[in-house]
């Protein structure tokens, strides 16, 4: 494949994808005392004095650390902390493209979910947020859920909740069309991992009545013997206490909606038939699909999401984790907490007025898409009491315009 | 003192010094497609099966962290990571601005050396260099050794070797106008934390034989009962196996040479004239030396140096970590020696070719000092066996001419 090596070729043009550049002038004496010894000795006193300075005189404010022991790299699987470097530099860079966040790429050489809790916590103090990404289930719940009791700074997984929040969005816009509510359909997710349960739990907190979630040893129910996890009884023993079995066209039937977040090619065309009339197909594998949109088409499908670029509605990560970090930072909020995470949701779908079947959501590359998230993201931290500072909505507007159209100006 | 008032002001400005910007473009769903998903998936895999790769497909090969536990930060003491963040930020600009290195903080939330090692060496896949910097001795030298036994990238804490590569290159050229040899001379250091120790085990390693370190209790001896701790032991076991005793005043009879990495003003006036006439004096306490030149020089010293800025022969790390990191970051050596730190004293010597009392050591701004410290260091490492790359002499000048010539060319 071509595209790799063009791949490969970028990376070797300047060895890497980001770079770490001064902000300040570093001319001659004058500024290097200022910058650095002995004028950089008053401000380490302050913030030693005062250390809710450090939010003042830091990079602490616009900085985030993206997390990764290599674990659960994209489609690739367990692969270590080298093999993650690409991936992480690559969100990274998204980060300050999309966001204007300083992020840097952290990959961890210990798959210890208790040594990694330990690190991000040791090195936390330079970071305003940390961004968990490819860090395999069920250890990725556990580490967030530590780290966000340990730390007072955003802890976002952005496999679990990233895609949780557009798939939502994308789910809003394709309800509104059929004119259905989440409350009276039936869901099956295919896929328990991070994304998976993450959606699920996300879908429920929203109203969710009928989900069934299924993985490679079919429906999940509680106390189900082969390939279960704490996470995976846990959410079993709400949305199937009634303990269904059967494998994954057993829960297809009658399901108005399909969310894939597993593997290529594992929702067979004829399993269409077993769904509600016109349903609504989310099939997001990456590279290839649970079905290809051609081949959905084919079956009478008319509403299709992807992860892929290549094909309308892109589901894709990039519409939620700049502007959900933007928003958080912006009020240097304690967490990113579950009304924050819907709020992107709404500010995602509201950018589509009018929803078509190849339209359900906007492009990453919508310039709307950053401002309109990081808004409603710290108005509902100012509303949950999670923000650090107040701000009104004009001054939100008004400061997000500053970052995010300054991101050239240099 | 508006001057860190002036430093706060720059701090605030932006909000801290560095940022982390692409090197490579974002600006479409091309680019988007081959720096990040799904190109990026071929960058992993190829790293994945060929892990040497990571040194041409992602940041490793020119970056570093700049690691401290803020227990020793400047003369402040122990005040904690968020204290030391603004130092660290400053340091990781001067890599970036003197060497073209990229380099990132790293502030810990502990000061237990073993947690301390076991972060640094799980955090340390992405980096090709460790500068650790402020962490207080003696866990320093323990952190240090582990470290440089853990990894294969360089580890080298700035405030030991720092100090002693280029207090070593003032005291070349101190003693060539002198014309005395290092294995004839008497010297006193005053101060046994990180810098003092290294120093001392810097000048034996090159033949120093009569070297007596003092500290706040006098006189460092094998077996002194206050103040002493494993590294102290080993140095004086080695430096006063006689058990010499007394204070700064007896240690100081008939040096040649007085180093300082102590405190303010613990040179008394009158201690000059213990001393052999026309002593070296090397008081490198900051911001305020152990003697101030002008009372010195009232007391007949021609040679003195300082951490200072504002007088002649200022003897500052600047010198040093830049190029010794970036000769090193060059052939990929797998640490930093003896002789590539030797070698890095050597080429900032070399710079004055016929020393005054007041032009020993050139200043951290001459264009000339980077390139030929990273050079000789280069050189080294590869003598050494230390470099994972062979080059050159003119491959490396070549490509160091590049590399430092072309840190404003974006």
């Amino acid at each position: 494949m071509n595209f790799y090596e063009n791949s490969i070729e970028l990376h070797k043009w300047k060895k890497g994808k980001l770079e770490i550049k001064p902000k300040v002038p570093l001319e001659n004496k004058n500024d290097l005392s200022l910058a650095y010894t002995p004028g950089v000795a008053g401000v380490s006193q302050v913030i030693y004095e005062k250390p809710n300075l450090v939010y003042d005189l830091t990079i602490k404010a616009n900085t985030v650390a993206v997390v990764s022991d290599g674990s659960a790299v994209l489609g690739l699987g367990n692969i270590g902390p080298l093999g993650a470097i690409p991936v992480m530099e690559g969100k990274a860079i998204l980060f300050k493209k999309f966001a204007n966040i300083d992020a840097f790429p952290i990959c961890l050489n210990t798959q210890d979910p208790e040594k990694i809790i330990d690190i991000v916590y040791n090195i936390s103090p330079i970071f305003g947020g940390i961004n968990l990404e490819d860090i395999s289930a069920p250890n990725c719940f556990y580490i967030e859920e530590k780290l966000t009791e340990l730390l007072d700074i955003p802890v976002f997984h952005d496999d679990q909740h990233g895609t949780a929040i557009v798939t939502y969005a994308a789910l809003i816009n394709a309800l509104k069309l059929k004119n259905l509510k989440l409350n009276e359909i039936k869901i099956v997710i295919l896929g328990a991992g991070a994304a998976g349960i993450a959606i699920a739990k996300f879908l429920i907190s929203e109203g969710a009545k009928n989900i069934r979630l299924v993985d490679r040893h079919g429906i999940i129910y509680p106390g189900r013997k082969d390939g279960m996890n704490p996470e995976k009884e846990k959410i079993a023993s709400i949305i199937n206490p009634e303990k269904e079995k059967g494998e994954l066209k057993d829960a297809l039937k009658d399901a108005n909606v399909f969310i894939g977040v597993s593997q290529a090619n594992l929702l067979y065309p004829e399993y269409i038939k077993l769904m509600k009339k016109d349903p609504i197909i989310f099939a997001m594998a990456n590279p290839v699909p649970e079905i290809m949109p051609e081949v959905a088409q084919k079956e009478g499908v008319r509403i299709i999401g992807t992860g892929r670029s290549d094909y309308p509605n892109q589901i894709n990560n990039l519409l939620a984790f700049p502007g959900v970090f933007r928003g958080a930072l912006l009020v240097r909020a304690r967490e990113i907490n579950q009304e924050m995470k819907l709020s992107a949701s709404f500010a995602i779908a509201s950018l589509i007025e009018e929803p078509r079947v190849d339209y359900l959501i906007p492009s990453p590359l919508d310039k709307r898409v950053v401002p309109k998230v990081a808004e409603e993201v710290a108005k509902a931290a100012i509303r949950t009491n999670v923000a650090r500072i107040f701000k009104t909505e004009e001054d939100i507007r008004k400061e997000l315009k500053i970052m995010l159209g300054g991101e050239d100006d240099e």
